[in-house]
Formats: structure tokens, C-alpha cells, sequence
């Protein structure tokens, strides 16, 4: 399903997201994840504090992450992702890969709902932000 | 289901762990919910080192989790769990808790499975390590 | 100088605090350190929210920290500190001790400076707050 | 000062690098000063496994750092380093600018041991690899 991504991005592994295994610690993962979108939405012009200073907050719900092979020290990942809606919700489909090896490392799927002043909206707003990323 | 849970413990927010919206980042999760699974097998004898003395690694292969409500400076948690085996998996079944509000702040599913040797093994030594800990 | 310590407080080392060394990496002790002040200061009843409120914001500038003896898996710490005052600066004296050993793990001098609603104060209002803490 | 760096890189701000009030937490820098000295050993062509391999072991011992202006989301940092021997210590000099602004956001001193084969060496092998990097 390459052909869906609609953003990528490298990210070197750091000697400090390692754990005593000397492969990067599952957690950290979260964290590439969540970096992953806070620069494709940089990326498209969609920032988090313009969000907030809209009273839009995007608020994580789900994430489901299968671990594939292991990243290790002075290794660089490739970090790509598409988009969906489903109802209510924004669905970020991300996959990272080994950039040497090719091989799949993780893939998650992370779901996000939408708080417009605090309440849940249909995310009617930031659709129209995401609007020509979303899948057809 | 609280009547499975065959292990809980509490856990004070660190303020490090707070994002800049002031809630706990959603990857420090990942860590509590480690650092209960380990806890737990520390409690009833069973450490990572001595695994890994035996030549047996348990690797994280998927995580579901899933964000009910948010912890912030100052909450405490109760982080309990149980366990299941599922074919070659180990199944951790994950909640944590407010433990002021009594509120489910995260659910998970946190799947293992059992290297021995470096071969994927049916996790028979674990699950002898495991066994009385079992929900039948 | 143990005589002087005004607080102390257990901290057990958690597996993704480790390095591929197998030791706590270095970064995680500022954690630690920040972690014992912030429950210093909530177990003298001063809280950082309370602070903000009142318009007080300390402000690190500087650590010092020497590293003596590494912490690994199972540790436990026990981090200790005291304070004085230092014309405008607060300094925390802290040290981490292995609970087992009883060896130093890592001695800190920890520098805060006091912002009232935005400027520098001599942070007469904390040090009302501190005060039957402080060293003679 | 500036003319005596030997190496620089650019990092860009992570926003879960953040804590509740928008700044980079502490600790994090000390990940970016670790992050940037092994990206200079890597950039000379010296890594630590191979370190590991030849039985060295560089130890850290002590760090003094100074906090100057906060970094925030958003931000990119240029991290600089120059390094010194001094007896049987190197000796990191590292400094962290605000790409943007040009502030100096933290300015550091890192120093390191050398174990060869757990002994404590007056780094000797170490020093010829860095030999054309050290300051006359």
C-alpha cells in the first residue's frame, strides 16, 4: 500500500532511545510516531498552537502498533503515513522502516478525535484543513 | 472485569512525564505499562535477567491502548493487570487507573511473544514461570 | 554532610531508564533530581501549580552533577537534599545514594532563580516559603 | 569563542520534548549534548561499539551546564562542540544556539573518563583517535 503514503520523513536513531536490549525502547516509538505527525502537519501548514488558538483540540484515542523487527544504534528510519476519516475520527496509518534494510519495523494505526472549544465535534474543521490529504 | 486482575500497583505522576498541554505525554503510558509488566514479574520471581540467563527473551510484538482519560501533575495511578496465553502469545490485559477519581485512564492489550534461543518457542518455559497466574 | 539533609525520598530504577550499557543513562538523573524536588516541595505544601498562580515561576540555571556510581536494573535510590540561599539563587544540594550499597550514585548542585510575574526577583516570596528549610 | 568548534549539527525541537509550561525540559538537553557528541565520534569515524569492541569504554563523570534562553516548540537548535584533554580527562565544551534568534539557549562542559579493560587509562588510545580535533 506504499503508494498511499502521503508523507515520509527520516529520523536517525539516538543511542539514548535505546534500552539495555540496545534496540530501541518500544515507548519511543510513540514518540517517532507523534513527531512523524506533528511534521507532516507543519508540512502542510497546519499547526498545533494555530489549532489551539482556534479552540480545535486533537486528542489521541487509539493507537494499535505491531512491532516488526527492531531499530538499533546508528540506525536511520523512514517514517511514513496516510490519512483517513471514519466518523468522528481522524485515522493516521503509519509505518516506519529501516532506511538501509527496507524491512518493516512497526506499523500503527492511530486514531484521533477532534475537541472544538472543548467539545466533540465532527472535526468538521480540521477536515477541511486535512481535506485534500484524505484517502478517496 | 476487575476481578481477573491478578496484580496492582500505584505510580505517582512525575511532572517530566507531562506535554506541554499539560497532561501525560501518550508514550510515557507505554513506559507505566512496562514498568508494570516487569513489577509484576519481579513480584512473583521472575526477573528479565534470569530470562535472559535461561535463553529466553520475550518480545513485545503489538500493543492496543486505548485513552480514556487523562493523568496530570499530581495524579496518582493504580496500574493493574492480567494475563492470558493465546497460542505462542502472551496477552497482558493492562487498565490504569485514577486512583482519586476512580476513573479508567488507559485500557491495553499488550501482546508478548518468546524467543528461546533466538527461535520463536511456544513460550513453554515461561508459560510453567506463569502458569498459577493464568485466568483459565 | 548527611546532617543536613532536609528530605529523602526512595525512587527504584525502571528497566527504560537504561541505557544499551545496561546503566541509567546520564539524562535520566536530572529526572530523578527534578522528581525529588517537586515532591520536596509538595511534601512543605509548596506547589508548583500554587506557584504559578501566585505568579512565581523558579527557573533553572544551572545543574552541576558528578557521576560517581551507575544505578541498573533493580536499584534502588535514595535521593536526598538540601537547600540554601544565595543572594538571588536557590541552590539544591542533591545526592543519590544506592539503597543497597550505600554507595554515592550522583552528587548535584542544583541552581534556581525565582521570576515574579516575569522578573527577576530575590525571591523573597519563596524564600518566606523555604524558609525554616534553609540552612543556617 | 566560537572559532574553536569543531563540529555543529542541527536539531530540531521535538514537541513531546516539551513539558507543561512550553519549554524543553531540563533533562532533554542533556540528551541533545549526548546526541551531538556521538553524532562528532561518528562524523570522525569513531563509534562506540567499536569503541566497546577495542575494550574502551568512555565514562562519563561529570557534567556543569548552564541554562540561558528556553528552546520551544518549533525551534531549531545548532549544537557546537570543541573538545580538550586535561590529565586523564576529555573534556566536551558544547554549546546550544537558537537557530533562528541566535541565542545561546545552553552552554555546557561534559567530562569523560576512559576505562580500557575497567581500568581507569589516562585515555591514551583515545586520544590519538581525537588527536587532530583537540585544541593546541
Amino acid at each position: 500500500m506504499a503508494e498511499q503514503y502521503i508523507f515520509e520523513m527520516e529520523i536517525a536513531v539516538r543511542d539514548y532511545e535505546l534500552d539495555s536490549e540496545g534496540i530501541v525502547n518500544n515507548a519511543n516509538y510513540l514518540h517517532y510516531l507523534e513527531y512523524t505527525r506533528h511534521e507532516f502537519c507543519a508540512s502542510v501548514g497546519i499547526s498545533f498552537k494555530e489549532m489551539q488558538l482556534r479552540g480545535i483540540t486533537p486528542v489521541l484515542n487509539k493507537v494499535e502498533i505491531e512491532y516488526k523487527n527492531s531499530l538499533r544504534s546508528g540506525d536511520v528510519m523512514v517514517s511514513k503515513l496516510w490519512i483517513e476519516i471514519s466518523g468522528p475520527r481522524f485515522l493516521f496509518y503509519q509505518d516506519i522502516f529501516n532506511k538501509t534494510t527496507g524491512l518493516l519495523c512497526v506499523h500503527a494505526i492511530v486514531s484521533c478525535v477532534c475537541l472544538e472549544n472543548g467539545k466533540l465535534s465532527r472535526g468538521v474543521t480540521l477536515a477541511k484543513l486535512f481535506e485534500k490529504y484524505l484517502k478517496q
